[in-house]
């Protein structure tokens, strides 16, 4: 019953944007369970910005990916042969599966997707851990009050258009930072933003006057480099910048830049916090639930831009993220599946 | 009863450090006192690196000094004539009177000083804006707990050898970023500092990881720059950076450098905050009678760096701030008053 399982390894660290190179395609027949695993057959693999930071050798919040280890990656796929308890041949489950037909899990990490909430590809985005990201992220750490003005650049990825719609439910002025007119379009028009800067125009700094009069109160930041300095001069006293990521740098061949004007930090007695989403898993439950509650009654817009074409497009799809090209989470669909 | 006053003014914006040309020196009749007012004949001017930051145009917590203004300082001085309720001739005070002879002040944060507790100079340090700022910043932001490693740069300074010391007593491993052998053989030897790190050595990123082996908890920022960078590295998990100063950049003719390293925050879900000692006000007499048990029962040492010879050399002593010449609080001491 063992199919033939594809996968993606890492063949080389990148410098820069990962080239063909970089990725070694392999086929090899499927791995069984032992005691106390399943195996799942992949349907949907989420391609993330975070993924290309798992490329570098740096010290990181997770290790790296070893050179000849398969790329990681979240997932759905269906459990296709199961020796854990907890899991039966069926069930629709998520996890870190990887860039990959088949996968083994001991079920760690692992959760059931239910689908009476929403369609599968949700949960690997407003459902999954970017919405968990963007809930933990911008009311633990960020803090917003009613009436105050929350930005988030990004906006228009698959977190910050998470974080802008929580912060419009929570009464927030909710201005969002994306590249191109059609993004901050739909930012404004679909989503609720009270206002969306296309950074592409070069004018983020009078724009950013014009957008935030009372200055910015949280700021969730996915972007780094240039726009973190924009902002860091509008903060107001005791603002929140939340720092998320950094995309703007992850494929930098110089060092990264820093942010020239922290020293806001102390003239506007404000705090800039990093977090790792992992370390709310315990209250993952609680945030679903309310995230779930929020899209049945149309208050949460989830985009998934879902490519269909199968493992062999990986590396070419993955690109995209780094192009600005998509917008929500992009997840790529194993088309031999559905 | 008047005498002559003689003043400081800031002439014109320095670029880099303060030149002569940036002052001008003014000899006048001394302001009278309106009611509610007092006037108060200055005996000690404290020099500060905040300082020079108030010379600059750009925003900041206070607005800038203006040109054909007092330059402002902290100072020490004796009432010579009043008109408000609160304060009689004779009365010693502190306040931001400015740098000149004589000073008009309606009490808006004066404090009478009480020399029963320490000598006047003290309380232009530990028992001043110095020992409250690292007081509130290290336990109120950096919250250190028992057996953690806390590290200061600047700490030889006036804020950063009190930081020090107050998280020796409350039981951490302290180590201190100084430049030059003698500040560090003070800090270890004299003041109790686990560690010492003389940056000039060159080898700040090899000399933190020898003396922080579980990496820094508490990282108390005075200089920022290279330092702070180098710092970031090794921050711990869930790492609480206090922003306090930036002294390497004060005089910077470019703009300044932001921590590049600034990603770890979120690799250690780490915090980096500012703060502004003046929102403690109201715990400042809390604060002064804990510094003061503690000075009493020997377990913090003051050091003021107090010169003599009068106002006149005003702009020559205040380079010293820039120059590493100073160890301790540096006071400029009004010899005519002695």
């Amino acid at each position: 019953m063992t199919g033939i399982n594809a996968q993606w390894r890492l063949a080389a660290r990148p410098v820069g944007l990962p080239k063909p190179t970089d990725w070694e395609y392999v086929e090899e027949p499927a791995a069984e369970p032992d005691d106390g695993q399943f195996q799942v057959e992949l349907e949907y693999v989420l391609l993330d910005p975070a993924m290309r930071g798992w490329m570098n050798e740096a010290r990181s919040y997770v290790p790296p990916v070893g050179i000849g280890e398969v790329m990681r990656a979240g997932a759905i796929g269906r459990v296709t042969e199961s020796r854990h308890p907890d899991y039966q041949t069926g069930d629709l489950v998520t996890g870190m599966f990887g860039v990959q037909r088949y996968a083994v899990s001991d079920g760690r990490a692992v959760r059931t997707v239910d689908i009476s909430l929403a369609p599968a590809p949700v949960h690997l985005g407003v459902l999954g851990m970017t919405g968990l990201t963007a809930y933990f992220g911008l009311l633990d750490l960020g803090r917003p009050e009613p009436g105050q003005t929350v930005v988030v650049s990004g906006a228009a990825g698959a977190v910050g258009s998470v974080v802008g719609q929580i912060a419009r439910v929570k009464g927030c002025r909710t201005v969002g930072i994306a590249g191109g007119p059609e993004k901050c379009a739909w930012l404004v028009e679909e989503l609720g933003f009270d206002a969306a800067i296309d950074y592409k125009r070069g004018e983020l700094r009078a724009e950013l006057r014009r957008h935030t009069p009372d200055g910015v109160d949280v700021y969730f930041d996915n972007v780094g480099g240039e726009t973190l300095d924009e902002v860091l001069r509008r903060i107001a006293r005791g603002a929140r910048v939340v720092i998320c990521g950094a995309i703007s740098q992850y494929n930098a061949e110089q060092p990264p830049r820093g942010p020239a004007n922290y020293m806001q930090l102390l003239v506007q007695r404000a705090s800039m916090q990093g977090f790792l989403v992992f370390d709310f898993a315990d209250r993952y439950p609680e945030a679903i639930a309310q995230l779930a509650e929020w899209l049945g009654a149309g208050e949460l817009q989830s985009r998934e831009d879902v490519v269909r074409g199968g493992l062999e497009q990986f590396p070419d799809v993955f690109l995209r993220l780094f192009r600005g090209e998509n917008t929500g989470k992009l997840i790529l669909q194993l088309s031999e599946s559905s």
